[in-house]
């Protein structure tokens, strides 16, 4: 093989010319240093990243950057569970899929061990918001995920620093050199962790919109096409689901708020959209891992609900992470704001918009999310919305409950929300939750 | 000011919203520490880089940042020479102009010390060139660099550390990132340094074509343009012309065959094309420096060279600066090659092209280029053309001489050559020289 040169690479990229497989499997070796690779400067690196966002790469190379960096670490699998399915969500703002999903497939009998990540800018992190009830740890040893997984059924586990470490060393570049954005780029960083991870069957939830990288449901058709296109390649089941990021998902936004909303729904309290979204998408899940047709798996999902199968699976998970179980009847024991104020319309009218991703931002405000790695979270803060986008309302009903450690950050969160909840003097129509479903199965 | 942040300065850029000038001059001081400023990381700058590539920067922007490159370090300044003239080569292959224009100008009586810098790549350097005489040092004192001046009228010196130091910071990072090919950045990097040396009138000599880093004349013109407007903004007499590079100039490539060329033209024994641009080049200089008419300012070019005035000051300034000055009257004290070996045409023709990038890179395989900084060059070895494209040459006529210190060199070259070395069989027309002109005085 011709000797790698990365300042060809960059050249290349810039002027649209496809990379070999070769090039791109010596490109992620010299990330991480394998295979005795000398590690690529990060200058240069950056500057290919750029180059990427402006040319894009062909669906090969994206396949093949994906497998190469799934190959640059550690690589999990689950010989003694069957199939084993999984599911990956782009970001979002209110996003607690995971919570309610995750104990309804292993209720059904399909296990489900999860590795996930922490919130960082505007949008969550699973890991924070299970992290919010009392003793949970998801620092999980291969051993003990194993073994929930195995006795539970489901688990939630910190991503561990070895897998797709190539990923791991371009995402934190990629962060402070403004290429996140790109297609490709995204593709296989999700799809390389996901893949590395060992599921049988791969369901992505892409959301789309206002709160959402993907802004159209060009890009994030896009972007699913590309994610299914390199399961398929590792001869993985996958499925993408793309879903409205427009306003936020749910009535709460916040990680022990967001607990709370989920135990809600798993108690079946709480029938709304974010309900049936995760019924529907357990059901793809069920589908993939060959429990059915699809209604008969919608059903068997359904049923998890009612007959509390899911949230005594939830509530064992919990335990088996060490966390206090007794929350899931006593909703009070997850941790409460010091201070909170109801925001009241000031007009009667429509809800017509929540822009989600502002109201992230206002989260954050509130000390519910983090700008920077190192920043700490309030588990307690948060907002719990008294209504959705599409609802009448009028002037001095309750739009929303902010919670916080102090006023002043009510006060600040308080004046951007005002902002960007708008209320309009008709009524107009607003896009169903599930914008499209594509599958390679 | 708002605080500064690059990767706000990365996002712009790459949206192709134009930066404020004060955010021009924090990433400038940024580069280099200027100021207090915290040094902005090399891949930031390598992804801001590559944007620049693919967006380009407006007008207003490329001035911004060439002035704030130009104050980056020291600026020089002549107060006892009056008038004084500097002259840039985009960089060719057998550009020698600088070893034939400098005395001419110098012995009419303009003053042009001049700052250069080594070759890189298939383009040779000035330094490299007069270095191959016996002796002579181009690391000069900045008194002895004045006191040349102002006795000699002129002095090439090899360029300080210390003028434009963020250009020579962002050039190396744009060497090793594929960001060299950038027009506002080729501008900045030239004109910033050129504007730190302090001359009243700047020549500006931009090679169009294949042996050229602008490839055609619209490319030229538009940095040559944006050139004269940094110049303007700073207060300078500024005249571009556009020149030929899709074949060598003159007929020696090579360090010591180069300065042979030069001291043949400045005999008057060439009057070739070669001869005619440097008095050409005289002349633009001269006239912006005051002189006269351009008409007078071209006869009294000549007048210098047929005098035999420009010729000791050629030798004058050899000798000042530690050099052998008995190479004027004997060629034959440069460094001779230990081998050498004539190419004879295979056919009757017309040479139709001489690639000259590819006979940049030939002279780099017989050793007189380098590729890396830390290569040596040999100074004997190089080409000695005996012909010209468009001359008529038959079968068995002499084409070119090669030389080098081993044979295998030379075949490795010659194989090199004869590729590139074009021979048709009917005659066809070739551009002028000089392509265009462009100046703001």
């Amino acid at each position: 093989m011709a000797e790698f040169r990365m300042t060809e690479c960059i050249r290349k990229t810039k002027q649209g010319i496809a990379l070999s497989d070769a090039e791109i499997q010596s490109l992620v070796n010299g990330i991480v240093g394998k295979d005795g690779a000398e590690k690529i400067a990060e200058y240069q690196l950056a500057a290919w990243l750029m180059a990427v966002c402006f040319r894009g790469l062909t669906d090969r190379e994206t396949a093949t950057l994906t497998m190469a960096m799934r190959d640059s670490g550690q690589k999990l699998s689950y010989p003694t569970l069957g199939t084993v399915v999984d599911k990956h969500s782009t970001g979002g703002v209110g996003d607690k899929t995971t919570l309610i999903l995750a104990p309804i497939v292993a209720a059904c009998g399909v296990p489900m061990p999860k590795m996930s990540g922490r919130g960082l800018g505007h949008t969550g992190g699973t890991i924070d918001k299970l992290e919010s009830i009392p003793g949970l740890t998801t620092a999980l040893s291969p051993e003990r995920f194993l073994e929930l997984a195995e006795t539970v059924g489901c688990a939630v586990a910190m991503q561990t620093g070895n897998l797709a470490p190539a990923d791991k060393k371009l995402y934190a570049l990629r962060d402070v050199t403004e290429t996140v954005l790109s297609i490709p780029l995204i593709c296989a960083s999700i799809m390389s962790k996901k893949l590395a991870t060992g599921a049988d069957c791969i369901l992505l939830d892409v959301k789309v919109g206002s709160g959402a990288f993907m802004k159209t449901d060009e890009e994030a058709a896009e972007l699913a096409k590309l994610m299914i296109a390199a399961a398929t390649a590792d001869g993985k089941k996958c499925t993408a689901i793309l879903t409205d990021m427009d306003r936020p998902l749910g009535y709460c936004i916040g990680n022990a708020l967001e607990v709370e909303e989920a135990v809600r729904v798993l108690r079946g309290e709480e029938t709304g959209v974010l309900a049936e979204l995760c019924t529907t998408l357990a059901a793809e899940l069920l589908c993939m891992a060959g429990k059915g047709s699809h209604d008969a798996c919608l059903a068997m999902a359904k049923q998890a609900v009612t007959s509390g199968a899911a949230l005594e699976t939830f509530r064992a998970m919990v335990a088996g992470q060490g966390g206090d179980a007794g929350i899931v009847d006593d909703l009070k024991k997850l941790p409460q704001a010091k201070c909170s104020r109801v925001l009241l319309s000031e007009q009667d009218g429509w809800i017509s918009a929540m822009e989600s991703e502002e109201i992230g931002r206002a989260c954050v405000l509130l000390g519910a999310g983090r700008m920077t790695m190192e920043d700490t979270i309030d588990p307690a803060a948060g907002i719990r919305l008294h209504v959705q986008v599409g609802d009448e309302v009028h002037k001095g009903d309750a739009l929303m409950t902010l919670y916080a450690d102090s006023e002043e950050k009510i006060d600040e969160a308080a004046a951007k929300l005002r902002e960007n909840v708008k209320i309009s003097a008709e009524c107009n129509e607003h896009k169903p939750l599930i914008h499209a479903k594509y599958s390679n199965i």
